[in-house]
């Protein structure tokens, strides 16, 4: 019995962290989030926002995606699947003139970007970086292979509050998840 | 010899339609350019315009799309290929405060469309809607199936003028014609 009661706490600890690296290609089985690669190309876009704010940290040019099957999904059930992925992508602002319009706002070089997992299991309990539903994630273009996020409640949590009754994403914004 | 003679005009005709109906699905064999359905979900976003300026007609948030395979012949040649699809969708222009700055903008509603299809053979001479190496489209969101643009001249040659040397297409807001 003592051998039976630990080789299923063996399989359990084995299968935990296969079912945590599972879900997403982008978790490794600690929780450990990476971007993924060419976001632009390889996701759909949801859509994006220009923050033009001049004291904001966060002034730039703010383009958002997720997989089409993410998509797909939303727009069936309203909701984001288990392990779809959200990335936005936030360039330097450029400001100027256009034969569209004076002024006209678009980005350029890349700065940042963030990364949220849907997690509807709660797979990383205690985890600083997975609360309220996601995994979350911060890469500096300076190195995209880091995540500079080290806490949700420090790093996250507080921008997202407005859109909790959304599931801290700010769909209003994002009109690819609406069956056109 | 004469019957030859028929036979030949006779496949050059057929044949002639049938060309520029198979370079891409959004234009028939007059050379009538259509709308592609669910763009945002579909095709591949390059890069978006938030066109702020109060007192101009384009005033909106313009997102322009292609499809992938038009990005990666893109990233290796440095040109569309013959049968890219561009689509730039402008929405009504929201301008409001976000946890991450006041103001930001973002879009709303859709309100039209813009359409070029790359044509690398001339296939229309003298058909005032293809011209500069493209062929040129508008639609409004009241009806999405008609285009409503009658003149490349008219309605459309002006505003790319600027972009000449970059085959009418404004790449510096595109990013994601640059490989990651």
């Amino acid at each position: 019995m003592r051998r039976n009661a630990m080789a299923a706490l063996l399989g359990a600890a084995l299968a935990m962290p296969l079912q945590a690296a599972d879900f997403s290609p982008y978790v490794d089985a600690a929780g450990r989030i990476s971007l993924p690669s060419d976001v632009r190309a390889r996701l759909v876009h949801l859509g994006s926002w220009a923050v033009v704010d001049a004291d904001s940290p966060a002034r730039g040019f703010h383009d958002v995606y997720t997989e089409r099957a993410s998509v797909e999904h939303y727009r069936k059930t309203g909701a984001f699947p288990d392990g779809a992925t959200l990335v936005k992508e936030i360039r330097v602002l450029n400001t100027g003139p256009m034969t569209t319009g004076n002024p006209v706002h678009w980005g350029s070089d890349p700065a940042v970007w963030f990364v949220m997992i849907k997690d509807a299991k709660g797979r990383f309990p205690g985890h600083p970086l997975w609360a309220d539903g996601w995994g979350w994630a911060l890469y500096k273009a300076d190195d995209p292979a880091k995540n500079v996020a080290t806490s949700y409640a420090k790093d996250c949590q507080s921008c997202h509050v407005p859109a909790a009754a959304t599931d801290r994403v700010f769909v209003h914004g994002y009109p690819t998840l609406t069956a056109p």
